[in-house]
């Protein structure tokens, strides 16, 4: 057995038995049994959907059928349903290098989003544009669009390349909108060196960690980062349309009020007063009742996450994927993948994506063998390695699945080829 | 037995057993065992949060441990997690008297109500004013001053009291934003009669049905209601923080568009494309990833509400709401107690509210005794029936307990006069 996991051997010399040793002597091993195990051979879409953890289901039925349905509305107090999104918000905070008080689970991505875009823009009176870079995840640049919409033409929204936008931040700039670890190609942002950029150019910065937490290292404070937002359903394995969570950095809390002024962002929601006057902290970024259900299942990932050793969690997450790189490129040469992510583990997140003409069909013919990851147009597979589930043999095990659906060229059958709206 | 239900003897010559034989003739009773029996007595909460249908855990134990848990990200087409919003808000939409395609799950009630009143306003660019009323459930005030502040004075909130709003609407209101059922007092506002009279001056409706569906008649469409919205944990029991919903009718659908642009609103989101383009229909009113366990809990709900007929439900809430306020207003008689409901049946919601100076302390010595209802504050007690759930014999426990607890001053012991932030 080998004493020092993480360690891998070079390709050419690399054995399945020598995968099985390093996931022998893998420190977070204890943790891949904390998750249901799926049918499929290799699970490798954590970068879409987490897997299930084991405990969720019993979480779920002592929320639902104990709390809610013994204790009814009572359960607001009695079960504390009430601070749910300040409780797993603490617990998020520690995972992203936040403070106490500083996240609030809420809503979906894409309102929060919405609700910091907007307060951060009124922030800035005097800066009227919104910076990102063109292909960030689509979803992020539609909020901004709508805000635009919204604002009557007085924000803007600048698009420049990522090489660009360093340069690009000026004295107009309000926002730097960007997403820390791309969705397609895997690409880090340096979070620190492009928010003290944008700080020296007066702008404020807003990170999508959906890609991120629990995947890469984060340390929001450290980065002197003014927002964040991300979801709940990737590596942090909350479950199908997980709630989101939000940051907003304590020095700006007390200045910045979101846009959607909901009763549980009041300062005192049971008052019932008709005026609307803001909780004192992160609280004033909550809207409506908050998904007691969701934020249960949420909180199991989130309580797994955090008995991971975090720099464990890196290193493993660095070692999976470069091991799944050396492996496809050594197996899998001249059958017409290229890379589509970085190379230098500490520039890519825990997901790698391969380019091939036929990425659809390919990624169809994997899945038909088991081998689960996905598809983003045009020609791009993304496998997403979750330190605490995947083991080093999945990588093995996907590798040679690749190797045999291009070398056999199955996916050429019309049953891969035909596509689905969704994938 | 007694050959038709809903036909309540007189307050006098009422005895338990006439209650037993109104249970017994029923025609909804068979739904009552459809739900969990909390170790309540009675509960009389579903103004607030209903009770958990039996079916509840067991679906959510086929979606997350089955549907997550083995098929994983599959899950979005293979079990159509993708189509959920649409799926159950058609449903919903059979119960709020709406069209198929007029009605989406989506977010809670309050970023709903943002979405759709920052649309309407924006349909009405010569009208400056969002007419409501004081009183009006405090979060769709809240949410009104936020956009308020959001148009840098351009929106401005009027408030008037319910017997003058048909009269103060006039060609500078953009929006009517009213609460059909009142969550205090249970007064119903004449919806198509208040929606024919905005129409008339030009003004657009948005209605938060949050205390209706289910409860009392809804027929948006033959009301020619533009807007609304509404929650999904009270009568629809869809759980604590449930999904809510929204309504735009028909007419309206190309031409608004919402202020949050998120991915699932977009026209082909897994195209990825940079640039938004809003949905044909009402999908251009989702925003981020939908929660697909708590729409899954939502739908049970759902599905048992579509098994009552809907006349039935209607006739029976009156009935139970009836029946307490006469056994009530009988056997309290002379003890402190006030209606704070509308007499009339057909005027009022499905929960009733009685007054009493020391409200909060009788509530608390009620829920002691097993009679859970829930206080409002300054003196308000809220009994909420639910039609599919209640029993006649609930409104006879409830009566008498509310007989001795005010009879006996129970009610002035210390750990009842205590009050909790959170009721």
């Amino acid at each position: 057995m080998m004493s020092t996991a993480h360690r891998v051997p070079s390709a050419s010399a690399l054995t399945l038995a020598d995968l099985e040793a390093l996931d022998r002597g893998d420190r977070l091993r204890a943790l891949h049994d904390a998750f249901t195990a799926p049918d499929a051979l290799v699970y490798l879409g954590s970068n879409s959907l987490g897997p299930l953890p084991r405990e969720t289901p019993a979480r779920l039925q002592e929320v639902v059928a104990r709390q809610w349905g013994q204790d009814l509305l009572r359960g607001w107090t009695a079960h504390d349903w009430i601070g749910a999104p300040h409780r797993v918000g603490d617990k998020i905070a520690r995972i992203i290098g936040a403070g106490q008080g500083e996240v609030a689970v809420a809503d979906s991505t894409s309102v929060n989003l919405f609700k910091l875009l907007t307060a951060a823009c009124r922030l800035q009176p005097g800066r009227s544009v919104i910076l990102s870079e063109p292909g960030n995840f689509p979803n992020d640049l539609y909020v901004a669009q709508g805000l635009r919409a919204m604002s009557d033409g007085r924000i803007q929204l600048r698009l420049v390349s990522a090489d660009q936008i360093e340069t690009a931040i000026d004295e107009r700039v309000a926002v730097l909108l960007l997403t820390h670890v791309h969705y397609k190609t895997s690409a880090v942002h340096d979070m620190a060196r492009i928010t003290e950029r944008a700080h020296r150019q007066g702008a404020l910065t807003l990170w999508d960690l959906s890609h991120s937490a629990g995947a890469v290292p984060v340390n929001l404070d450290a980065a002197q980062v003014d927002f964040a937002v991300g979801c709940g359903y990737k590596y942090l394995c909350g479950g199908p349309g997980a709630p989101a969570y939000l940051f907003v950095a304590q020095r700006h809390q007390a200045a910045t009020v979101s846009p959607i002024t909901g009763w549980l962002g009041h300062a005192q929601p049971f008052d019932f007063v008709d005026d609307y006057a803001p909780a004192a902290g992160i609280g004033r970024f909550l809207a409506g009742t908050h998904p007691i259900l969701g934020i249960a299942a949420l909180e199991v990932g989130i309580d797994l996450m955090l008995q991971a050793d975090a720099q464990a969690r890196v290193d493993k997450s660095r070692a999976l994927t470069d091991l799944f790189i050396t492996l496809v490129e050594s197996r899998c040469a001249g059958l017409g993948l290229q890379l589509g992510s970085p190379r230098e583990a500490a520039t890519r997140g825990s997901h790698v994506a391969f380019r091939h003409d036929q990425a659809y069909a390919v990624m169809q013919a994997l899945i038909a063998r088991g081998v689960i990851g996905d598809f983003r147009a045009p020609d791009l597979m993304r496998f997403g390695f979750a330190p605490l589930y995947n083991s080093y043999t999945d990588s093995w095990h996907a590798a040679e699945a690749l190797r045999e659906v291009l070398q056999t060229a199955v996916w050429d059958r019309p049953e891969f080829r035909q596509r689905r709206a969704v994938t």
